[in-house]
C-alpha cells in the first residue's frame, strides 16, 4: 500500500571532526521517502526553490517517488547548517535559512487524499493539521516533531495527538513534552495525550515503543563508523512505515519487525553523508543487515558469529 | 558452581531528588554477593570496620554467604557520600573515606582459592592482581574497574587484561580506557588489550556484549521508578556470574541469558535504596521478570500484553 510524506526537502552543510559536505540534498520527507521507497511507493509532498538541482529531482525519479504534490516555488531551497561533535549524540544547529519553505501549504492530489499510510514529517503542527483535513480515512497517520514545536505550538501539537497512531520523537522531546524525566513514564504520559502510540528514539541506543498494552524495547545497530547522523530519525520512520505499508499492517504484530528494518535504514543513512548511504544501497543489504540484527539482539539466541 | 567475589563493603550516604539514605549498607562486593547468591552459592572477600553492624552481618549470614575472608579490622568501615541527579545517570561522589579498606589484602582460603568463578570488583588493579596469584586456574575471572584506575593505574590494568575473561566495564571507562569514541570500535581495541570478552554497561541503554567472534546488544528493563542507581553494575555482574556458574557455563551459549539474568538483578536493585530491592526479592519475581524481560526485547516477538 502506498505510503504519503509530508515534510522538508533542503540543502545540507554538515561539519564533523572527520569531514564536512555543503549543500548536499538533505531534509525530512527526502530521508524518509527513499528509505520508505525499498519497501513501497511512496509520494514526495514538500516544497523546493528554483535552484533545486535537476540530479536531486532525478534521484527522486529515477526511483519511482510520486513528485507530483513537490512544488517549485521562486526562490532558495531551504538550507540548515549543522555541526556534530565527536559524541555524535550532540549537534548544534548554526543556520537554518527556511526560504520557500516558509511558504509551504501542502496540497495533496485526490489520489494522495486516499493514501493509506501517511507520515507527517517535523514540520509546524498546524501544517501537520491542515495535512489532516485533507485525508480520506487512512490505515495509519504516523507524525514526528521537534523541541521548537513542543515550546512554541503545544497547542497545536496537543490538538493533533489523538489523531495520531505512530507518535515518533527522541528522548528529550517526550520528556519535554510530559514533564517527566523517567522514560516509562513519560511514554504513558504521551500516551494519555492521546497518541496511541510512541516510538521513542534514542539515538545509538535504540529505540522504546509503548502503547496502552504493548511494549518493546531494542538497541540501535552497532556501528563502527558513524559519518553523519542526520536524517537518521527520518530514514528510521521510512523504515518502519515502508514496511507496515508493504505488509498492510496497522501496527501490533508487524511492529516489531518494521521497527527493526526502521533501525536498518538509519544504520545506512549514518554511514555516508547526507542520503549517500541509502541511494547506493541494494535490497540484499537490506535484507542481510535485518538478519544480522535479529540476531544480534535476539535474548535467546545463545551464540552469534560475527561477520 | 561456587563464585568468590572480592571487592568493597561499605555504607552509603545517597542523596537523589526524590529522597535520601544515609549510612546504608552499599559496596561492590556486597551488591554482587546478595545479587549471585540468588544462582549460587557465594563467597565473600572484603574487609569492614569494628562499626559493622550485626543486622548487616546477618544480612549476609542468612543467605549463607561466606563470610571466612570478610575481614573487620579495628576502625571505621569505608563510607561514601554521593548524589543522584533527575537523570540518573549522572553522579556526583561527595566524600569518600576509604578507612580500614586502605588497608585491605584479599586472603582468599584454601577452598575459595579453588573457586570456578571469580569477580574482581572495582579496586585497585594491584589488588586484583594480588588475588590472581592466589587463585589455582579457575573455569572463569571477571573484573571490573573504573575511570580512577583507568587514569592512574593504567600499567597495573593493563597487565591484568589478558588474564579476563568477562571485562566489565561503563561505556565513558572503555573509551577513556581505549580513547575510542566509538563504542563498537572502543570494545574491539579492549579485546586487543587482552580481554576475552567485554561487557559494556551502558546504564538504562543496557549492555553491549563482544568477544572476537560475538556481538549481542540488549536493552535494560524499561523501569518506570528508578530510586537509587547505586550498585546496579555489581548487581548486574551477580546475576551474570552467578547464573553461568549456576549452569557451570564459560559463556558463549549461556552468556546471553545470562546478561538478562543481569540486567534483571540490576532492575530490582535500583528500585529501592541500598540492598533493600535485593534483599526483599523473591526467585518467583527474578523468574518472572525475566520471562518479561525476553518478552519485551524479543525482536521477532510480534505482540507483548504488559502487566
Amino acid at each position: 500500500m502506498s505510503v504519503v510524506v509530508i515534510g522538508s526537502v533542503g540543502y545540507d552543510t554538515i561539519e564533523t571532526p572527520w569531514g564536512s559536505a555543503r549543500d548536499v540534498l538533505g531534509g525530512s520527507a527526502t530521508y524518509f521517502a527513499i528509505a520508505a521507497r525499498f519497501f513501497t511507493p511512496v509520494s514526495l509532498v514538500a516544497v523546493v526553490g528554483s535552484d533545486f538541482q535537476p540530479h536531486d529531482y532525478g534521484l527522486f525519479a529515477e526511483r519511482g517517488i510520486d513528485l507530483r504534490s513537490l512544488k517549485r516555488l521562486d526562490g532558495s531551497t531551504m538550507r540548515w547548517r549543522g555541526r556534530y561533535h565527536e559524541n555524535v549524540n550532540r549537534r548544534d544547529t548554526l543556520e537554518l535559512a527556511l526560504n520557500v519553505f516558509s511558504e509551504f501549504k501542502p496540497e495533496l492530489t485526490a489520489d494522495q487524499r486516499r493514501a493509506d499510510y501517511v507520515f507527517l514529517a517535523n514540520i509546524a503542527p498546524a501544517l501537520q493539521e491542515a495535512v489532516l483535513a485533507q485525508l480520506n480515512n487512512p490505515r495509519l497517520i504516523a507524525a514526528d516533531t521537534m523541541n521548537h514545536w513542543i515550546a512554541n505550538e503545544r497547542e497545536g501539537l496537543t490538538r493533533l495527538l489523538p489523531r495520531i497512531d505512530l507518535f515518533m520523537l527522541n528522548e528529550e522531546e517526550v520528556c519535554q513534552l510530559t514533564g517527566e524525566h523517567n522514560l516509562v513514564k513519560a511514554g504513558r504520559a504521551a500516551l494519555r495525550m492521546g497518541a496511541r502510540r510512541v516510538l521513542i528514539k534514542r539515538g545509538e541506543y535504540g529505540v522504546l515503543e509503548m502503547s496502552d498494552h504493548t511494549m518493546f524495547a531494542v538497541s540501535a545497530y552497532p556501528l563502527e563508523e558513524v559519518v553523519d547522523p542526520t536524517g537518521a530519525g527520518d530514514s528510521f520512520a521510512g523504515g518502519v512505515i515502508g514496511y507496515l505499508a508493504r505488509c498492510g499492517a496497522k501496527g501490533d504484530a508487524m511492529l516489531r519487525p518494521a521497527i527493526v528494518y526502521g533501525e536498518v535504514m538509519a544504520s545506512f543513512a549514518v554511514e555516508r553523508f547526507s542520503v549517500e548511504g541509502l541511494v547506493r544501497l541494494a535490497w540484499e543489504e537490506v535484507d542481510q543487515r535485518y538478519r544480522t540484527f535479529i540476531e544480534l539482539t535476539d535474548p535467546r539466541h545463545s551464540r552469534w558469529t560475527s561477520p
